[in-house]
């Protein structure tokens, strides 16, 4: 991988060093140690510290140069100040370093340190990840330095979703909870304080990337607007980005400046900023994990009308609330849909939008709605499933999947309820269809598939220009 | 129960008629018949239908007239026109009808048939639940009406929560979550289209309950308001009432309409409503099922001042941006709180509100944060547990735990993740706290807990007096 502003070696690299190794199962070094193996990486595994001449076997070199040959990442784990010392000698073999240490701009008087740290980077012309970080997972070429072990923290199976994140918690966070909805990785990079690769570095790797089918950005604060924008937009432009904004009222900003040292910035420049990219935006934890597992499911859609169906009635008027909440079309069916589904539905439907099923809803009556729904004008669906409706039975699964398959337009399902619904899940997902388990959650997927993303518009007041 | 304006009898009848009674098993009127033995109600059974000498080996009556006896409450399953008809008829016997049946003021030309069923009750002096409902489930004295086989929808054990609602398919839902989530319930009422037993009256009934420890109430529409707001008003001085207000916008509106036939009315007013009837409106249906969690947990909190601790910085800014979405107090810790805990806590710990404990964290400092916070003036704790950090332990929840008890203040956990983390949830539960799985809920949990309530302050603009 040769883009990315010549950084894209980090992802694939022929050798990694391993600064400040240790043979002490548990110790984060050794972890990094273990996860490297294990994810059978077949490159070469340099580990260095002076203290051992071998570690698990293999052979462990007493410095960087010792090593006496060309080594694509080192990965430092250890104090700052020892970072600093090491990266003052000499490392003229090194190609790229993880920094995964703390102790520089997040911290009190930590600043200089990465000032000094961007100056002998630069000099030695070292591209670095970090400080502060957890840097790369590669589910495609298996490199995987983040520091947490396996056992407590699943890894994703390769997929087309790669993460671009400052917080590293968040890092391991979000792919600990992919693996558990079984939603695959292409790369995921924690680059913390970012003094030299940064998200704009990542975007134009990630846009020319063909493992990577959809794009995660997790933003505390972006120093290069300009760049940032401009790379966005590249990305954007091939598949879908979608951005959360961390740190946006004070409480959040104070709390992002000691995270990772971000400057923050107004919330409403960001705002501005995702939408000129083209970047959807979404609003908090909850909606990026609903944002993936519809675009897992689906493609963004071209067009913004959505078409509820329910057996429940409540449940569609909360449906209804959530999708103006967040200004997603609702508009009422046509006149003519309405008679000819009034012919075909139980007596008590509401033949509106929400079509209202009823709990006298028979399986046939989901296929005649969402037909009708799709062939006249509905750009995607929600459908509610509750298993109370006494008639319904699993055969509405497979003739919802027809109907979605034959119109080709995505098909999100809502079905809230206890033991017995959340059995059904599975037989749904089976046929690509993601479930959400609240009106809010399948709302929120569907905004994100229109490509308008979960923040209610009521926020965007004052949206400047980008600076 | 003799309070609620002498509608008490219909939760603990001595005698429940079912007209329309099937012996064909599905049938709504013969799961209603199953489910009443079921749950082991012992007052008298009447099944009544002109076609049948016995059901089940219960003898089937012609009519309510021949019953002979009184009937407590008389349940309705048939169609509109035939409930017409009956109760037209000699009903002398009847002190309260459940109308389960549809087709009344939320259907097209059914509002004249409403109107003359309210003549017909007011004249003959019978209480209505209904129609357009599902009726009664009452933990305590054993009275299930619901029309929902318990394979398909399980009912929640005995406790604390009791639910008003015009939507039959909400009670169900909720119902069967809380189940799910072993949440206990004391009485659910369905009123439907409220023809006569409206909010006001349960309300003043569940103030005075002393099996119901929280209220909650689906609005879909309130009629009279002034009463609405008097009887909130008193039980909500006796414990906490919850609301949601759904059909707020055009869309769910006009959804509400043809669902109970709901007026709906600006949603502004609804809010200010609820703010001087003191209940906690909540945004949501996943807000609302935070809300019976944490309130099962903990009683509202004199006070609002909210400490956030986290082991993940991410997650901790997050927390911090939903609370002020919130508008919770995350205020920061004095300077000699910050000076105590830096002493103590991990080198890169952020000693801010939120307290990062960072990666780096052990179980001890866990409890070192949270007491330093309740010992200084904090109201409530949200604690983020990631199990990513590789020192902690199991310990941390006792520990956790044991602050919380000697303080006796609320921790809510917060604690995102995959398998492993899930795996952990009933440890912390068997503690008695309750543990949220994104920081969105967590926090949404909080807001309820201090009594603000989950919806956004910038969607209350233009609030305007009850009318």
């Amino acid at each position: 991988m040769n883009t990315g502003k010549g950084m894209g070696f980090f992802f694939d690299p022929q050798s990694i060093a391993i600064i400040g190794a240790s043979p002490t199962p548990g110790k984060a070094s050794h972890v990094i140690l273990d996860n490297l193996r294990r994810t059978g990486y077949n490159g070469s595994i340099y580990p260095v510290n002076p203290k051992y001449d071998h570690i698990d076997g293999m052979k462990c070199y007493a410095s960087i140069a010792d090593i006496g040959k060309q080594v694509d990442v080192a990965i430092f784990v250890l104090p700052a100040s020892k970072v600093m010392e090491i990266l003052g000698g000499p490392v003229e073999n090194v190609r790229g370093a993880i920094i995964i240490s703390s102790g520089f701009r997040e911290v009190e008087k930590g600043e200089l340190l990465e000032e000094e740290l961007k100056r002998i980077a630069e000099e030695k012309c070292i591209r670095i990840i970090g400080p502060n970080c957890l840097g790369i997972y590669d589910a495609i070429y298996g490199v995987d330095t983040f520091l947490v072990p396996v056992e407590q923290v699943k890894r994703p199976k390769k997929g087309g979703l790669s993460i671009l994140t400052q917080s590293g918690s968040f890092a391991v966070l979000i792919m600990d909870e992919m693996a558990t909805e079984g939603i695959g990785v292409a790369r995921i990079v924690s680059y913390g304080n970012k003094v030299d690769v940064d998200e704009a570095d990542c975007l134009d790797l990630l846009a020319e990337d063909e493992a990577t089918r959809y794009v995660l950005l997790y933003i505390e604060s972006v120093e290069n607007g300009r760049e940032f924008v401009e790379a966005a937009s590249r990305c954007a432009a091939k598949k879908p980005v979608v951005a959360i904004k961390v740190g946006r009222g004070e409480a959040g900003m104070h709390a992002a400046r000691s995270h990772t040292g971000a400057l923050g910035g107004k919330y409403e420049i960001y705002r501005a900023a995702f939408r000129k990219a083209g970047i959807i935006e979404v609003d908090g934890y909850e909606d990026l994990k609903d944002a993936c597992r519809v675009l897992e499911a689906y493609n963004i859609v071209d067009g913004n009308k959505v078409l509820i169906i329910t057996d429940g009635g409540g449940i569609g008027v909360s449906m209804a609330d959530a999708c103006e909440d967040l200004g997603l079309d609702v508009r009422r069916l046509s006149q003519d849909s309405k008679k000819r589904l009034s012919s075909k539905l139980p007596a008590f439907s509401a033949t509106d939008n929400p079509i209202d099923l009823t709990a006298s809803a028979k399986d046939d009556d989901y296929f005649t709605a969402l037909e009708e729904g799709f062939l006249n004008g509905y750009d995607l669906a929600i459908v509610t499933v509750l298993w109370g409706a006494p008639a319904l039975s699993t055969r509405v699964i497979d003739g919802i999947s027809e109907v979605q398959n034959r119109y080709n337009k995505p098909v999100l399902i809502c079905s809230p309820g206890g033991e017995f619904t959340r059995n059904k899940y599975r037989l749904f997902e089976e046929k690509g269809m993601p479930v959400f388990s609240t009106p809010e959650a399948g709302v929120r997927a569907a905004a994100v598939l229109i490509g308008k993303g979960t923040v209610r518009d009521n926020m965007s007041k004052g949206a400047g220009p980008w600076i």
